[in-house]
């Protein structure tokens, strides 16, 4: 999606020299980038720390200067891009207009919104992949670390689902949220990885049957 | 669910001796019949060989006459699990109302089939999660066969969709419908789990968000 570096050792200032603590923050974004970079270009395929190291330009002990392992690296990687997901699709979800939502009517806000979820499983493949797949097994700091990004985005989805009841007056238990918004991130995410398994091309079309699912089930 | 054990000793007649073969079915029966009395007890836990063995009162290396590895007797299980619950899912969606799918009704047959896939799902909860987990593995005979049944169930439902927009002369693709079952399949999984994982209690409210959701998506 976009660069993870905020802050590039060309963009500041000549002559000001960097303190300790800048320095290293470069070297772990330059890390992180360059697992993305890796992870991007693999396909399918992971990555090791020496890989990683050698893709940032430094010597591999660095690399445990700031990670740990690789699980370790991958958590902040995840972070890094889950962080600006869940903007990006809050943002997406306040453009929705409730009463065409209500009356199950088309709604392009909210297949904008399905279409930064699927862009971002699609963009990420290899990411997309081992969130599914650790948040499934029962004990790891990576396995937490994704059923902590599951929950916040559940999370923030049961709170759209009340806005949305609010403004309908419509009473719903919390526990029924909390089974649409496991229901929405379920199917988005087969749906994600349906298209990678090449079952089905078309995005827009993907895109189509995720909103209209969704506007028929909350209507 | 039911006794996988089909032919049991008892119920040979008296007099006649077991043939080879017949003493290895009813051995390989009992492996089986051991290790999901295992997995149903252990609450998420998994079970080894021997312990499995020692449940089938069996030696050891008898186990490995009949199965390869642990993942080896888990495709059994699962192959003895899901063979079953495939007949049952088929026979429940056979009596679903057509035309009140397709006026968007209530159909007592439709929550049928839910409730028969999600209590799949909770009475062997490790077998559940195994094959959830072991799906998105990339490569070992298990996970191939967890990917098999995910594509038999797919299959199943795609044809059952075929058959709805036959009856309803409604033209969609079949990329269209292959989307419909991966979603419909995910959102009862991801349902079960949430139970599982303690998100929500109550079944019937589970299998009525389940068929609402499925109604409203295909009407």
């Amino acid at each position: 999606m976009t660069d993870v570096t905020n802050a590039r050792i060309g963009e500041v200032m000549p002559g000001k020299p960097l303190s300790r603590e800048e320095t290293k923050a470069i070297t772990r974004r330059r890390l992180i980038e360059a697992a993305l970079k890796l992870a991007d270009a693999g396909g399918g395929r992971s990555f090791t720390a020496s890989e990683v190291a050698r893709e940032a330009g430094v010597a591999q002990p660095t690399f445990y200067v700031h990670f740990r392992d690789r699980d370790d690296l991958l958590k902040a990687l995840g972070e890094s891009q889950i962080d600006e997901l869940r903007q990006e699709l809050a943002r997406a979800r306040a453009a929705i207009d409730l009463e065409a939502m209500a009356g199950g009517h088309p709604d392009e806000a909210l297949r904008e919104a399905f279409r930064l979820s699927v862009t971002a499983m699609l963009e990420h493949p290899m990411l997309f992949r081992v969130y599914v797949r650790e948040r499934t097994h029962s004990d790891s700091p990576l396995a937490r670390h994704c059923r902590g990004i599951a929950d916040a985005l559940r999370e923030d989805l049961v709170t759209d689902l009340r806005t949305l009841d609010e403004h309908l007056s419509r009473d719903r238990s919390d526990a029924e949220r909390t089974m649409l918004a496991d229901a929405i991130g379920a199917f988005t995410e087969a749906l994600g990885l349906g298209h990678l398994d090449g079952r089905y091309d078309d995005l827009e079309e993907i895109i189509d049957v995720l909103a209209r699912f969704t506007r028929s089930a909350l209507a």
